[in-house]
């Protein structure tokens, strides 16, 4: 990691954070102002406003997600699977931090329960005080927050299993590794109604394709259906971004029944996020 | 424009090539190797081998394509206008230095004549000597390399019109500033068959939206057909990247005919890349 002197520099009367990436890559946002910067037991936070992309929130280095462009990946790992399930009620989204992906999610008036598992409560609270256009000041009763490790919460036992998970993970180092493990899987697996389904963040194509494939076969070992799908996140290094779904029963997207306000998504793009381009069809079928 | 001093840097035992966006962002790509440097009358031309993406072009400091992303680009703005044209036999490429668009058009046996009209030669013949995973070393006797302005090409009487023009520009500053114009747009309308079309590279709609828009309107000024498609370019800053094809009769892809070999376009593709996200319907529609 490096110390935030190194990933904020001032150059003439300009701030700019710069966001490293396998130390090929470098990308530097000018930035307006330093709107928040703390530590929470887990990692270092900080809301940093940048002239491109709006306020964004930066954990331990790594952006997060942005004002102007954190729609599309919140769209895509919310609406994609809560379309393709028929009558999704009870929704358990591991991560997520920035609350985005739960406000999607609260657009479905038949589900009745979200249960949002977050390791970081600072993350929490800071994206819902300094990150509206993200977290929306999420404050729907149907959301439980419970701050806890995703990987101990899905060893627990329950009264009720979930018709939709969503894996909303930062990048696999530090506190999210666990949640690319196989072993994982099988608990969400577990925590599944027996036609349930789940969706995770599944890396980039482009500079962690192992990673990729690497869910996608973890995914394959234990769901009868896995399938990735896309979209392109213009903060996220070299653009493309994969999602993988494992499912128990359903993989058809339903357009027709599409009718929720969107930035991103449409009902053509809930079946076109399915078509990948040739190298990445190559990468998951070589695997 | 940069001085070559600032855009490439030696930071410890490492050169770090800099491309600078509207000043707000920057990238940084780690080099292995200046491949090569020189001076065309036109402007500053590099061949920089990175880490991340292979040997790539560096024209006045911006990265118009590389080895490892390049096909994407070139694909589609080669396949896509032949595969929606019944039966092309004569293509203008207007621009496309790298070669790797007319490189493309070769893939497709009842072609012709491939005329290539490029402003500057020392552009094609670094990209034949020293980018052969992007120009092929292009040697098909199809192709007429023309080494002029392309907006005075289009001006001249010739014997015969075109199926299919390809405008491959870069960025509308310096050079290829006129390339964007409504006056080269109704030159090229009038250099079409009566059943002809066009496609042009249309910009970032994340940074360059208003030029996404001109494009638009100017064509729409002129053709009965009007579509716009996107693919997701690595190393175009926001990954996001449209073009737009100006058509006076087809406009249909016709994947069952798409029989080439290809490392990013498909059957499904060519439908699926006019499958806007909402914002850049919103941003078309709205203009």
């Amino acid at each position: 990691m490096m110390q935030i002197e190194e990933c904020l520099k001032k150059i003439g009367d300009d701030i700019w954070f710069t966001e490293v990436d396998r130390n090929n890559l470098k990308i530097d946002y000018r930035i307006k102002e330093i709107i928040y910067q703390g530590n929470s037991p887990i990692q270092q936070i900080m809301i940093l406003d940048s002239y491109d992309f709006g306020p964004m929130l930066v954990l331990d280095d790594a952006i997060q997600t942005t004002s102007n462009d954190g729609y599309i990946y919140n769209e895509m790992i919310a609406h994609v699977p809560l379309n393709i399930h028929p009558n999704p009620k009870n929704v358990l989204i591991i991560g997520g931090g920035d609350c985005g992906a739960a406000r999607e999610v609260t657009k479905y008036p038949n589900v009745e329960r979200i249960d949002m598992v977050e390791i970081d409560e600072m993350v929490v609270q800071t994206c819902r005080k300094y990150l509206p256009k993200v977290s929306g000041k999420l404050s729907d009763p149907r959301v439980n927050f419970i701050f806890e490790d995703g990987t101990a919460f899905v060893k627990e036992q329950r009264d009720y299993l979930y018709d939709v998970v969503i894996i909303d993970s930062s990048d696999p180092v530090g506190p999210a590794v666990k949640l690319f493990e196989l072993e994982f899987y099988k608990d969400i697996y577990s925590n599944l109604r027996e036609d349930g389904l789940m969706v995770c963040q599944s890396e980039s194509p482009i500079f962690y394709s192992e990673m990729m494939v690497k869910i996608h076969k973890n995914l394959n070992s234990l769901f009868p259906i896995v399938k990735t799908y896309m979209a392109t996140v213009p903060t996220y290094p070299g653009g493309f971004w994969t999602f993988t779904m494992g499912s128990k029963k359903y993989w058809k997207p339903n357009p027709e029944k599409f009718d929720k306000d969107t930035k991103y998504i449409n009902k053509e793009i809930l079946e076109s996020c399915f078509i990948l381009p040739k190298f990445i069809e190559k990468l998951l079928d070589d695997n």
